[in-house]
């Protein structure tokens, strides 16, 4: 199989596509990340520890697979979706630390705090997020004028009022509040569907795509990240701790603004559904082989980690 | 007095050049951060009450005396000295947190997490980073090949193995340790250093310099970075707290490796005025104005605060 094929039309299992992107994804980043034995040796380990701590890789994934679907080579996609994860990895240590969700466990092992120390957790998180903007300030094989769309792209979409940290700072305003359905989908939309649109959006905008185009893979982005939270607040219900690599319960029990909570299961397997249904129907109106587009928002929806 | 007079070389006062140039560049940040009443409130308010603290803007001021003395204009670098500014803040936000410096007190205020809390201040910290890179992305007066090159520089400043993060990661490592002489310049030249040093290269790229007035220009910033580190030093241990704004006497009581516990007073004043002569030595190979430059020099010797 050539590297090219991976997540492209003709890519029929799923499971296949996401474990090649994964291994793509991860040589990437092993090149880009710092070597653990170069000084400061404790905060680059601390950022391979969390890099490497056995994630999905869903948002790079998602952006080789519209990068595809509009023509990219992975060449041109690889440095750009490690830098998405790149932030999506630092929000996660971030978002571990005691002062804000106080997580022990993640994806099975320590967090970086736990395993590390605080401090070496708070600098692997903002050294990850600097490099994420550098790898992509330092793309050549991109034009810098798609260079400085991408970083314009990522950072509204991490930073705030309409990205990834005024999603978390939302949510722990909303900790022990009564919210509203609508501010719940303001919180999702924030701080997990921000970062997934920008990966579709940034994969296209790298093929080049037409911005009718643009305009449809982001409506199908923002459905999919509606229906990437929503299961991720079931799966924290209904999956055991084994399944999940952490504590399952934990939001509930933190009182978190989820949907199981806000609307009981029944509602919000029928609000995945229709998330689902909604991402589908949005890719119809591209084009081009949106197949493995198609079979992420399957994934999504069926997904039990 | 025209706007891009400010810090050029027919600015003969020093102190009128750096309050002009901070009332423009204050100007600039405030446009550039989300408004206080925009939410999540409390994180916007949180970023206005750490950028808006009475800094001196140095590295703004730096950035705008190198970008006139190779020929730009204000208008080309007032976004990437708002970007440098906020990189900075940032820095001091997640530095005083208590899992790191745990200060309460900064240039006579309580510190961001005080204030606030310390999830507010972990997330305005890591909103301030991102809008700095995206600030520049999409600084419009600037070519994307310039907009690419200064956030690949800012990257590298900001970062690790050869920046900021790397410098406070190693300055914590150190405390409580017998650190060595050059150990000490590495943790000087990483924590502070590289961001001088980053804006007075920024200034000069946004204006076109040639290589080797680039390679002059960083000679200068380099002892620069290392004569305002042991200025610091010296003022932690001579400075009143009215004068410093914060608790004097801090980084020996924390037994944090400074040039005046290395060599003592005296020979750390021999050391300033030899960084303080090679900063002005560097300057005489560049065929341009270099007054102003001249006069940060000087004014960093000198400096009381």
């Amino acid at each position: 199989m050539k590297a090219s094929d991976v997540l492209s039309s003709d890519q029929t299992d799923i499971n296949t596509g996401l474990v090649e992107s994964r291994r793509l994804v991860d040589a990437a980043l092993d090149s880009l990340l710092p070597a653990a034995d170069v000084s400061p040796q404790r905060v680059h380990e601390a950022i391979r520890w969390s890099v490497f701590a056995g994630g999905k890789r869903f948002r790079p994934a998602l952006l080789l697979a519209s990068g595809h679907t509009f023509g990219a080579t992975n060449e041109c996609l690889l440095r750009t979706a490690c830098a998405l994860e790149m932030v999506h990895t630092y929000s996660l240590v971030h978002d571990d630390l005691p002062a804000m969700d106080d997580d022990d466990l993640r994806r099975g092992r320590p967090t970086c705090h736990v395993r590390y120390d605080e401090a070496t957790a708070i600098l692997a998180g903002d050294a990850l997020q600097t490099l994420a903007f550098q790898t992509i300030a330092e793309d050549e094989r991109l034009s810098p004028v798609t260079r400085v769309r991408l970083n314009s792209e990522l950072g509204r979409a991490a930073g705030t009022p309409r990205g990834m940290v005024a999603g978390q700072a939302l949510d722990i305003q909303a900790e022990a509040q009564k919210v509203t359905g609508d501010e719940l989908d303001e919180i999702h939309r924030l701080k997990t569907a921000a970062l997934i649109i920008c990966a579709v959006r940034c994969g296209a905008i790298i093929a080049g795509s037409s911005e009718v185009e643009l305009e449809a893979v982001t409506k199908y982005a923002t459905s999919l990240g509606l229906l990437f939270q929503i299961t991720d607040d079931l799966l924290d219900v209904t999956a055991t701790e084994t399944e999940l690599g952490k504590t399952p319960g934990k939001d509930a029990r933190a009182d978190k603004a989820t949907y199981p909570a806000l609307y009981g299961l029944e509602e919000t397997r029928s609000a995945a559904a229709r998330a689902h249904r909604e991402a589908c129907l949005a890719l119809e109106s591209i084009n081009r082989p949106t197949i493995a587009l198609k079979q992420i928002a399957d994934f999504t929806l069926n997904r039990t980690k």
